[in-house]
């Protein structure tokens, strides 16, 4: 099971870092951190078996639908320390074989500074933009 | 690598069988099955080990770009008897877990008329039209 996640993740997973406003917070801003995995309402059972083997996260439904006209549902982890409990260790034992490994490194440094409660600190704020920048970033087409 | 092969092919894989004209044959069209894994030139690595792991196909430049305006590169195995002797024994012993498993079993029904020369008969061919018609659809929204 633990391989066939893996290469499901290098397929169809995502890790990624948003900054969202959130004005109650020092800096305006929230770092949200998320691993995420997205499939049409037919393949539920595969999230399904994802959410059980790691045994967090939440499925959702998404608002928008794939190309065969499907909804779509995400399984999603949000929360830090589970992020660094479980997700981070599994990925660190069984190693992603695509360029998603590279995000997954940054992934686990924004962790371990939110871990550490480095991301309330300005260095630390201004080290979590910079990695989040460099992760999944839609480049413009010339 | 063998479950990681199933994830990943779960997650990015592609069974197809497309109805393409070719004059040349009995009637007018021919039967293009095809096995395919895309991925971003970043990660071309990954349908290396694929391709190696199978010992088969081959692995070109698609004209299209992903969103983060990338080369996509597509590991692609066409050949009938590849397909029947390496492809389909490998997902018959180790089981897709998401809805392209429907369309495995699809394929490999088809896989299994052209290799019995079923598809050079009437009643063959217009059964494998209505098995590829099944397979990969866009549906219309409303």
């Amino acid at each position: 099971m633990s391989h066939w996640i893996v290469g499901f993740t290098d397929g169809e997973g995502c890790f990624t870092v948003s900054i969202i406003n959130n004005h109650t917070t020092r800096f305006g801003k929230q770092v949200f951190p998320e691993f995420v995995i997205t499939q049409g309402a037919k393949s539920l059972r595969a999230l399904d078996l994802i959410k059980r083997f790691f045994g967090c996260g939440q499925i959702v439904l998404n608002k928008r639908y794939d190309n065969h006209n499907e909804h779509l549902y995400r399984h999603c982890v949000r929360s830090t320390t589970e992020l660094n409990e479980r997700i981070i260790p599994f990925f660190n034992q069984f190693r992603l074989k695509t360029y998603k490994r590279n995000d997954f490194m940054t992934f686990k440094k924004v962790i371990n500074m939110m871990v550490n409660k480095k991301h309330l600190k300005q260095n630390g704020w201004f080290k979590i933009l910079k990695l989040a920048g460099e992760m999944n970033r839609k480049k413009k087409r010339f």
